[in-house]
């Protein structure tokens, strides 16, 4: 009975990819030399996935709720409270969360810059925000990475149809906030968030880090450029609905935040970076040290074959792909009673610079799978998999059922 | 035109597996010899079938339900009334139906056998229970095999949601019934249960026969233990939605139950005891002879494969394989207007001995179907056959079209 095996969910994000005529028409995942991935394949079965339907191009966030079994068009609330639970903030039902950026903007209201020259850390701003209160609404902030803020606002009668800060551009103006609908909650939410972006930008202007940026010849961070607002509904918990104690080891914030909203425990790992420079090994390893410790499930999160997808560089992608692989190595030596499961969210082909809803490969190898004959991993080989195609909902089922941990539905 | 083509389907209860060791790293149904089931793919296609969903492990009631296209989440209120259909009782709209065994309990209410030692017939014992009347609500028992007794509970105002009287274990206790709501209706199931299992109890402990097993030194039938409780509600009539005048060959009571609920005739074969000494070639020959006999669909359920599963048993289920195909040379002479579909309900790997979520292989031969390249049943053939991956609840559509007689959807 394999009540006890465990699993490792593997999410390597924008792994997928068209091929290229620079690569000889194969794609990154193809050109890359993955011989770890390929023994797991030919160990294991391949498949091919589309995370949240057929043809349906997902979001970064979209796809890590499917991903996990929480049906997007169910809980999907906006980006806001994800980036916010990715920060270490607890969130409450009804709490409205926005994904914020310092920014950099003209007396005139023109956007200058919408990272303040990329600067690197948010805390020494982040007091400005944090704990303002306005007509009832209590303002919570956190930093995230670099210039990245996420922004709460707790209160009774808040509404996500407003607009957004950011106009995603540098040249153009910030927009008052306004109502998207006729509601009297957007209308109130949209008046108090203006308030609180006159306050506050005010005490940016002031602020003696800006007067130290200014001196240094650096572009002050004098704005808070808010995004992506949704209210808060917590998600059940994955442990109560899998019966699987579950961790997360990741670099990025959205990642974190869609764990921890899940009730995942999030583990932070040294070196990861969320970039191309990050130690994919050490995931790897905390990842089977975490199963080791009492968890049955640890869902890990590789983040930079997108980022290098969505800048066109495929050679990068190429190169971060091998590096996934060579980390794989401590994979292959994993326990007999470990299932490991590598895929991605989306596809994130060289030729677009973005997500695509192309299927993702996906591999599963050890505890339970019954193998195919498939031996390299790759988009094409994939699709000649024994898994098929499934779709993300259908991914932790699949988990489930390999380690004969499915619940039985009937009788 | 096919407008009369038609179809024998065979479920091989519990038949795919996972690769064995022991079998040098194939399944059961791989390794047996399989001539005639060989053949059968050679002439037609494969493909591989998820009866509930992808990765969800089902139920063999469920698994059913879905492979006659009747989609479980609709019109699956639970086993007690498949298994009392099963029995041939007539159930209505409203009937409180369950699954029980004669059981062995000791004085003290705690369980010593619950199928009272293998009891060969529970017949002798139904008066006890048939005909009884408790505060307006009626009870109809009937005998099922060995020591096997369908219940129905028949009056107004009565619910499911009550506990099951079997605790599952010899060694526990029989619980009194208590209601898991907070409805009148529950309540009041409870206590009228309650007062029939003290008012049966009585009498069987009272039993001649009982006295008689006693003498013989064997274990008394002193107790009814049920379980599965589920309100009737009749399905919609199979030969109304498909247009097909339906029979089923089977021996176990559950398939005849889901059989008889979906308006089926309900065929006794000689020879089909739902074991593996059970007589498969007399099953397929029967089934043929139906189609010849005006019959448009015959359900034939095989049933030993799975128990076999259950027991861990992987060279029994291999040889009960061979079985099902050496009986299949009959299927190979089946007149060119008949379809054979053969899968299963669910896979029931040796390794689990229970059942898996795991996709069945599934066949198609003969009329109308568009032959593949696979030309060996099995697992992982079948993941390459021409039908791909399906759901359970496409199987009847899908044989329907093939034989020519789908409905037009649109114009």
């Amino acid at each position: 009975m394999g009540g006890r095996a465990k699993a490792i969910l593997i999410v390597c994000d924008g792994l997928g990819d068209r091929p290229i005529p620079e690569l000889g028409g194969m794609t990154p995942l193809e050109a890359a030399d993955t011989a770890n991935l390929n023994r797991l394949a030919d160990r294991g079965a391949t498949g091919y996935m589309s995370t949240i339907g057929v043809g349906i191009r997902p979001g970064s966030d979209t796809a890590h709720l499917a991903i996990l079994g929480y049906d997007p068009r169910k809980w999907y609330g906006g980006r806001g409270p994800i980036e916010a639970a990715g920060t270490g903030l607890k969130l409450r039902d009804g709490d409205l969360a926005f994904r914020g950026n310092l920014g950099t903007v003209a007396d005139d209201g023109t956007i200058i810059d919408r990272r303040a020259g990329r600067i690197s850390s948010s805390e020494p701003f982040v007091p400005v925000f944090d704990g303002k209160e306005i007509d009832g609404v209590k303002f919570i902030a956190r930093a995230g990475t670099a210039y990245r803020v996420a922004l709460v606002m707790r209160g009774e009668g808040l509404s996500a149809a407003i607009s957004d800060v950011d106009p995603h551009e540098a040249g153009k103006p910030v927009s008052p906030v306004r109502p998207l609908d006729d509601s009297p909650e957007a209308a109130r939410t949209a008046r108090v968030l203006n308030e609180f972006l006159r306050v506050t930008r005010r005490e940016l202007l002031e602020h003696p880090e800006n007067a130290k940026r200014r001196a240094e010849g650096k572009l002050e961070a004098n704005y808070l450029l808010l995004r992506g607002a949704g209210l808060h509904r917590a998600l059940p918990s994955f442990e109560e609905r899998y019966g699987l104690k579950a961790a997360c080891v990741a670099g990025a914030g959205l990642y974190k935040g869609v764990a921890a909203l899940a009730g995942m425990d999030v583990v932070e790992v040294e070196g990861a970076t969320g970039l191309p420079d990050t130690d994919v090994r050490a995931k790897f390893e905390r990842a089977l040290s975490l199963l080791d410790e009492g968890y049955d499930f640890v869902f890990v999160h590789v983040k930079a074959a997108d980022s290098l997808g969505e800048d066109g560089n495929y050679e990068g992608k190429r190169d971060f792909i091998k590096k996934i692989s060579d980390a794989a190595a401590v994979l292959l030596e994993a326990p007999d009673d470990v299932l490991v499961a590598l895929t991605a969210d989306h596809t994130t082909p060289c030729a677009l610079k973005t997500h695509s809803g192309d299927p993702v490969p996906l591999l599963f190898s050890g505890y339970g799978v019954i193998p195919d004959d498939v031996t390299e991993f790759g988009e094409r080989n994939c699709r000649k998999g024994g898994c098929g195609r499934i779709l993300g909902l259908d991914l932790m089922n699949e988990i489930l059922n390999i380690l004969g941990r499915a619940p039985l539905y009937g009788a």
